[in-house]
């Protein structure tokens, strides 16, 4: 099997989405049936949303095994070896971060080639990044973190306005990486130095 | 750009749901960004949710750029002048009643399009009209008003019923017209005299 | 009208799934409207969120005006008699779990049906068979009960390998039969003895 560099960050990112939604649902409590559903639903919920939405079905995860395994694998060794999976914090972030900015990307690439306006495919890209932790909130019963708390669409944002700038004037696989570069480290940044939007 | 009389009427409605969608979130004290998907949702949801389960997609928003910059802006201008906007409230509730009649009367056409049961055209109409609402309050961690407080379902099923009859006897525009106007009444006589449903 | 003994065992299911969607209901004081959506959500939840994943639209209660009429009736019934409906707890329990077996191996064969992976079938079952319960608690603003207390997922799990199994060597109906007893028979053991996954 080839392994590209994207299908690397992917990997990465499914995994570190998975642990997060399995923390959340460690927290609250729940059962190993609900430790495993909450870490699917943060991994794949918003890629999910975005394929309903544009009407790409039957929805990706259902076509392709290996995401339902590598989020069942990563679950139980979440499980497993919780202490030491939380000790992994930094590695954490920055897989997350990596994993917010591809999946991003991914989203905006899936509007583009459906031809939608360039507005509406940052709209997708963020809903692909971002509305599996809202889906994980929802389910734990919490108003999703995404609108009060973290710092998570700017820079799913910021990072599509680089990346549809950017296919206009360089090759599509530097917009790409220059993009993912920048909505990771703005990620980063935010949960460094604590950056808030205002509220109203 | 020629307006016909429900296209106002449509995005008066959009921008009336808007505000109460971006008001229940600033009183939860979201921060901007969480207060421009709540109006978002509540807006768009309803119709999201019938063009999903229809399976009419693109969902329509995706197609149209229009529709989501109204809602950008109005999210703006309602967070910019938020004492002002509030103090509109007999003008909002007026548009969301109008609102909610168009586009429940809309979901129903979309269900007579496809053939489908009277009784599922004026459940999808329901649906088209109230669940953005449902969407808002899941989102804000409530128990939907709609469930236990507000009378908003039986004005959009009475109507309903009205434009199936009145379909068979009188012109298309004549029934809209007539059952936008049983459903607004209704709604705004339920707000007024604090018409609520039996508990059980 | 014939009715097979699996469309028998599907109007229980359905009857016995919506009376526990009114019944939570009614247990936080919903108005009538509320308890019929959520008699209806709970009923037809699970396969609605199937259908939309596999891209199956119109979902199927759009075109099969029966299904909404049983939970419209049932719901009607629940309300009405709500003391001797309470007093039907095993019989209830029984409808319900047989109506989790049946609808668990229906959502297995729309797997099959769309040549999906075994293990993602058995995923569809299971979502099929619980996830109106999920819409439920959502709607209701509680943790879904399935992901911390009610042993719900691992019976239809258990029976859902077993069906695909039992397909490899014995005619379809008969691993049909086998495998809804297998999921009734778990869950109502898992009821009686109070049953549950381990807590992480």
């Amino acid at each position: 099997m080839h392994l590209s560099f994207s299908s690397v960050i992917e990997i990465l990112g499914i995994m570190a989405f998975t642990v997060s939604g399995a923390f959340s649902a460690m927290q609250k409590r729940l059962d190993v049936f609900g430790v495993l559903i909450l870490g699917f639903v943060t991994a794949i919920g918003g890629g999910t949303l975005r394929d309903v939405l544009i009407g790409n079905t039957p929805v990706s995860w259902l076509r392709d095994v290996n995401t339902p395994l590598i989020i069942l694998g990563t679950t139980i060794v979440t499980i497993a070896f919780k202490s030491s999976v939380k000790n992994l914090k930094v590695t954490l972030l920055v897989f997350d971060a990596l994993g917010l900015g591809l999946f991003t990307i991914i989203g905006i690439q899936k509007g583009m080639a459906a031809n939608f306006n360039p507005g509406i495919c940052i709209a997708l890209g963020t809903i692909t990044g971002c509305f599996g932790g809202v889906l994980r909130d929802m389910l734990l019963n919490h108003i999703p973190v995404l609108f009060h708390k973290e710092l998570y669409a700017v820079p799913c944002i910021a990072g599509g306005i680089c990346y549809i700038l950017l296919r206009a004037v360089v090759e599509p696989q530097i917009a790409e990486g220059a993009s993912v570069v920048v909505i990771s480290a703005f990620r980063i940044l935010a949960v460094r130095y604590n950056w808030r939007l205002p509220r109203v």
